[in-house]
């Protein structure tokens, strides 16, 4: 299992800590492989699509194309931003590659829901281009953002506290912002940047009243149906 | 940087989060590049040097060659059982390898303890083969190990509900342990099993009353002065 990570490096490596707890074995080695390249120098994601930074495409392709040359058979990539080149990636490697936004709708499923309206966290970029939003729709669910940017501040705040290594002062603004999506009659929220579930750790789920979509377990999660029943895992790159 | 992991699959993880954290920077594309391969099908380094296990070390030099080969210019092995290996496995590779006992002698002396008695906790095969012993003497202190193999059956539960992914059964064993080698004169302790910082996770430390020395978190600072004092890191490796 390749793991492209660095976006953060924090995101990238907590992906690779939570597939093993989220793995029902005692043996170490009874673990799924991972291969995990955390190169942080991928330039900033939401940068090139809001403004005017520099693509990280490049960067991404030369990443994949390292992990299926070093022997992935499969590749993930910890980021929700950096999924607005998904087609891009996929097609850059000849391997599957799961996409997140398909393990979070299927995590939204085995929590029980179905459909209503879903709250959407996330980065500026992802919020604005509608990552989650449209595949949302095509599932059947009523994708809940931002009316007046508050939530998208929230998030950016509680995020930039994250990549700081500040995760206390991550919480609250992360907290806040799931509150008002609840108010706003989500069944559920999805913590759409993979620096939100480490601003709202497992541990403190049970604090909030509506299912919790963490995209990091979402992805780990999806990681071990595919490696359990191997035949899904072609089919949930395509 | 290249991270051996995969012994356990945990540690390997969690060294790539700690070194992520314990990083002053905020920015993403500041961090130090991470290449981990955390393969756990690496044969069990404990069963091979107490009983008839088969032997780990081709699986970890092949690690080490690829990890090289895939432009690491540093290896490091959050696993100290692994180091009872340690010559042959530096030998493996042309780029530098630090060590994870010089790198937790080094904590200690970071945290104000230069001599005295320090206490060992790690894996029968690490206590009985004298890894810490020996390099904490040649230092000037006075390891404190086991009269009784309590200790040494504290640790391995606490070991075993970590691999188990049971954290919460994970601390009480450790804690007790800590207790009976302050209570035996330790100055600082050292968990010389990169599962028994999982065990006592950072956040609580302070309820101890002597120094914690973390093998994660050293070998995590090693790497931040290597890389921030290159002319280090060859000489960490000799």
């Amino acid at each position: 299992m390749g793991v492209l990570g660095g976006m953060g490096p924090l995101a990238g490596a907590t992906f690779a800590a939570r597939l093993v707890q989220l793995t029902p074995v005692t043996a170490d080695q009874a673990h799924i492989p991972v291969l995990l390249r955390n190169d942080p120098r991928i330039p900033d994601r939401s940068a090139n699509r809001l403004s005017d930074g520099p693509s990280p495409l490049p960067a991404m392709i030369e990443g994949m194309q390292d992990l299926q040359r070093w022997g992935a058979d499969c590749v993930v990539i910890p980021c929700n931003t950096a999924h607005l080149w998904f087609a891009q990636l996929r097609d850059s490697v000849s391997v599957p590659v799961l996409h997140i936004v398909d393990s979070v709708i299927q995590d939204l499923q085995r929590n029980g829901i179905h459909d209503g309206p879903v709250g959407v966290m996330g980065t500026p970029a992802t919020i604005q281009l509608g990552l989650y939003q449209d595949a949302l729709r095509a599932a059947g669910y009523e994708p809940l953002t931002d009316p007046d940017n508050v939530i998208r501040d929230l998030s950016m705040q509680s995020i930039a506290a994250v990549k700081s290594n500040q995760d206390a002062l991550a919480f609250a603004p992360a907290a806040e912002a799931v509150g008002r999506l609840t108010d706003l009659g989500a069944r559920a929220v999805i913590l759409g940047c993979t620096e939100l579930p480490l601003a709202i750790p497992p541990v403190r789920r049970n604090e909030f009243s509506v299912v919790i979509s963490d995209s990091i377990d979402a992805l780990a999660r999806a990681v071990l149906d595919a490696f359990s029943r191997p035949a899904s895992a072609s089919q949930a790159a395509g």
